[in-house]
């Protein structure tokens, strides 16, 4: 499929398909926002432009789309790392005449084929790219990211995952001819001839959901996804991280209108957790296609009420992390340090419960290290990550909710009145960007495997598990994962036999293994064109980043034929 | 995809592979079962063999699973050739034991790689082509198909759709490697290398649901489809046509015993209309997929609450026939006649609906047929068939359930009381094959386009359409089938630009369009390999008839990493 999507489109794409085919490592856009690279103007401005958003209703006058806002609304947007409301009043459109206006962009959208889609696409990823600071600061400021990972992650990862997306779409839409003659005797004598026409067909508007904490990761590909396949799109943004998506779909229109096509092809829904309008949008007769990342709840309620819509899944599950033996164990413990610490845990790989064999764990010197020893050697590389508070702001970022805290609050409390072992305090950190950062250093707990935790607990606490040994973490983690949903372990062992059974386990669960890594890649690094996320084999959802399956759905085959000679 | 599929693994898959690609007529089995071709022998042996069966338990000594029935159970059969029960006891299973055979069943077939799954199938669709005479006499004394049809449309075609099927999972299983090497550098100078290994997962057991009418044509192509992704099938017949079904699930399970693999991969789940398991196993935990074809209103129902678990549907619609303009008038009148007439109207393809313009049909020479003589040319060609009792016999077959003949009953009434125009009565014919048989020739009724039918009603009743003019047709074809399904159009004009116009209009609609077909190929052949049956673009269903979104969702990828070197 994909080695015969067509080349020579543009080269990016030629370099994707290239990558996807080989699962080798590439980016069509650039990682650092570092001023030495850019210099320093092109990273000021981005700080400008986003704060010449602030406080300020948003629209274009341009876009006519905006100049029928029924109201604005000011989003639910407060800066963790300013504490302060963004103030941002954004359009709210007639929900009706929105599906309206986006299926009278579809036709002319269809009707140009998926070559000229495609090649829009393209354009339109580097449309993106190059808002690339003014994207990141509004992440910043929405998820609590820290610039670097706002400016790679949310940047250009996220381009190359929606640069992935679309080259699938393309090898895809390319799959089968669009016209073929077809010949066949009946009845033993009578040749019958039919040339036969094939096109490709929308399914209609599809509702791309966004998460609050990476908005931008999962909602470019479900929106090229769909794009590419014929289909107007509405983005509808978590209520508390709305910038990042509103630019997004501002920078989209722009690049559609600018090439001749209509605007209303991706458009803006913003509703308020007072008045959510997920359900709606879902259930809407006119909804065709829905693409969700969020919370293993809604998400659930998704799947349930699609109906006979295309679905395409992202929630979250429990990642675990799975301490059997190592042969350095310096390099394993700040590699588990840095991934549960990136981002203060608040991705949807980050680990969160951790095995520890009651007996400790072996090295390969024959050493044994006790289950304490771990732990206490676990808090220290905790401490001294956080001591240094440059590398911690860079690492930890900010907390995005409130509610996060709120977790962090309570299960300590729990702790602190017995209920688990309390191993490491969570308490705020200095952020470098000043006093008023949402922060909070991870919480450390100890459980044992009777208390399974079976849900993502969304903040930066890790559950360490004692383990009567290495078979045990796996049954246990591998049952979890199956039952409740997982998208990543993270396994260390230096017995072949032992990481070979983690390995069928972990397959049959469903869950992306890594086993051994250390070293100054994250853990949790999930490489577009290579590493897949999301298997769909448990609760964590159902929309592999990507292969076939999470094209497959949005678009299909209108035939006709008729006899040769007959026109 | 497809282009990349490994050829060599067997000759009939590599020409099915070749016929896809090119969308070019193949047939990998015998479409006549004349006793010309295969000797009279077989003919009476296929029918012995059937004969065999009736009144009896269904069971083979040797298959473990047989022995282990709670109960059997007398299928609701009887045919409609004789109008005696069929009698044949089936078992009953206890069902939740059945899940945990096909579960444990799974891992060795999965493990067994795709490579060795698919040539076992290709092997499996040999077997039943083997019992082509028994399965045809079987499907004949259930759905009440001709012979000639039970052969090819129930024998050959359906195994060449089964055959579809499982070249599109071939292809979609060889899409990606199943390892690589992967290097990035990181911060600029720390160069990483991961090995990584993909495994193909099956979602697990899968539940095949089968019509009464046509139960291979669909069963087919889900049973290879979910085999060949890894997953074990439950195959549920409709109560009254059990034994096609059941004939097919035991030479399945002895085609696997026989090269090693467990039986239990393909099990049967039989219910009964008092107790229908439908529901049960839509939203059992254990089931995984659900493939169904049948009614749209428990289409429906299923893809409502079939949650989270990939789901596959081909329901019914309301098919037309659109008459503007003609070359040949008695060229189309044959082709429509024979089309409506076959299988009594007991496809999913057979044209319910027909239009004809209030001022008629024009001819290429500039005459004019008003509308009451196509009526009336249409009623004569009907009765032309049916005089011929041999022809009849094979073109009409017989009434797969009395509840089409109640159907046909309760309509004539409503045209008998005044409500619409009684354009032909039916009546039962004489059907070669005796006097029981339960026949019925076709009810023809006028109505007005204010009195749309927005379902199939399953019976050969044509519903005649005068309409204010050819655009007329068009939107109320069109917008019916967008709204409640259809799976294809007939249309018959002369002029370019309103076939242009039907093509763009039944595209949007999801409607396969075949214009201007006449000669001896049914309208309403779809052809594997060539044809898309089902677009997925209305409420007809959502399985195609194959391409690759028939296969994306029965299987996934499990990742598994590690650092090069650490081996």
């Amino acid at each position: 499929m994909i080695e015969h999507a067509p080349k020579g489109l543009d080269p990016l794409l030629d370099q994707a398909i290239e990558a996807i085919i080989r699962r080798s490592s590439f980016s069509g856009f650039t990682e650092t926002g570092s001023s030495r690279v850019h210099g320093e103007e092109k990273v000021a401005q981005g700080r400008r432009d986003y704060e010449a958003l602030l406080g300020q209703q948003f629209k274009i006058a341009r876009e006519a789309h905006f100049e029928h806002a029924e109201r604005f609304h000011e989003g639910e947007e407060i800066s963790p790392y300013t504490g302060e409301r963004l103030g941002i009043q954004y359009p709210i459109f007639n929900l009706d005449e929105q599906y309206r206006n986006a299926h009278a962009a579809m036709r002319s959208w269809v009707n140009a084929g998926a070559e000229k889609r495609t090649e829009v696409c393209v354009q339109l990823l580097k449309d993106l790219d190059a808002q690339a600071f003014l994207i990141a600061n509004a992440v910043m400021h929405t998820a609590g990211q820290s610039f670097p990972m706002a400016f790679a992650g949310s940047g250009a990862n996220a381009l190359d995952r929606g640069l992935e997306a679309l080259a699938w779409a393309w090898g895809s839409l390319n799959v089968l001819p669009s016209e073929a003659s077809w010949t066949k005797t009946f009845g033993g004598k009578h040749q019958v001839t039919l040339e036969k026409k094939w096109r490709i067909m929308p399914m209609g508007t599809a509702v791309v959901f966004c998460c609050a904490s990476f908005p931008t990761w999962n909602g470019y590909p479900a929106i090229f996804a769909n794009l590419a396949c014929g289909n107007p799109v509405f983005v509808k943004p978590h209520p508390t991280a709305i910038l990042p998506m509103a630019i997004a779909v501002k920078v989209l229109r722009e690049g559609l209108r600018n090439v001749g096509f209509d605007p209303e092809l991706v458009q803006l829904v913003v509703d308020s957790t007072d008045e959510p309008l997920g359900k709606v949008l879902v259930e809407h007769p006119e909804t065709a296609i829905v693409d969700f990342t969020g919370s293993a709840k809604f998400g659930a309620w998704v799947e349930q009420h699609s109906g006979n819509r295309p679905c395409y899944t992202e929630t979250s599950g429990v990642n675990s992390v799975i301490l059997d033996s190592a042969r350095d164990l310096d390099a394993v413990l700040d590699a588990i340090t840095n991934t549960f610490c990136l981002f203060s845990a608040q991705m949807c790989t980050s680990p969160q419960t951790f095995y520890i064999p009651e007996s400790g764990v072996s090295l390969a010197d024959g050493r044994q290290v006790s289950a304490d020893e771990i732990e206490s050697l676990f808090c220290e590389r905790i401490d001294q990550l956080i001591q240094d508070s440059k590398r911690a702001s860079s690492v930890l970022g900010c907390i995005q909710s409130p509610a996060t805290l709120q977790l962090l609050d309570d299960w300590q409390r729990r702790a602190e009145s017995g209920e688990f072992r309390l191993l490491r305090a969570s308490k705020p950190y200095t952020n470098v960007a000043g006093d008023h950062c949402r922060t909070a250093t991870p919480l450390l707990l100890g459980l044992n495997a009777e208390t399974p935790i079976t849900e993502e607990v969304f903040a930066p606490i890790g559950f360490i598990y004692r383990v009567r040994d290495r078979d045990h973490a796996l049954e246990h983690a591998s049952a979890i994962s199956k039952k409740h949903g997982a998208l990543t372990t993270y396994l260390y062992s230096i017995d072949e036999e032992f990481i070979a059974k983690a390995e069928e386990s972990f397959a049959w669960a469903g869950v992306a293994l890594t086993t051994n890594l250390t070293g100054v890649m994250p853990l949790n690094f999930s490489a577009a064109y290579s590493d897949m996320h999301v298997s769909g084999l448990n609760p964590a959802g159902n929309a592999t980043l990507a292969e076939p399956s999470f094209i497959a759905g949005r678009f299909r085959y209108a035939q006709s034929r008729r006899p040769k000679g007959d026109q």
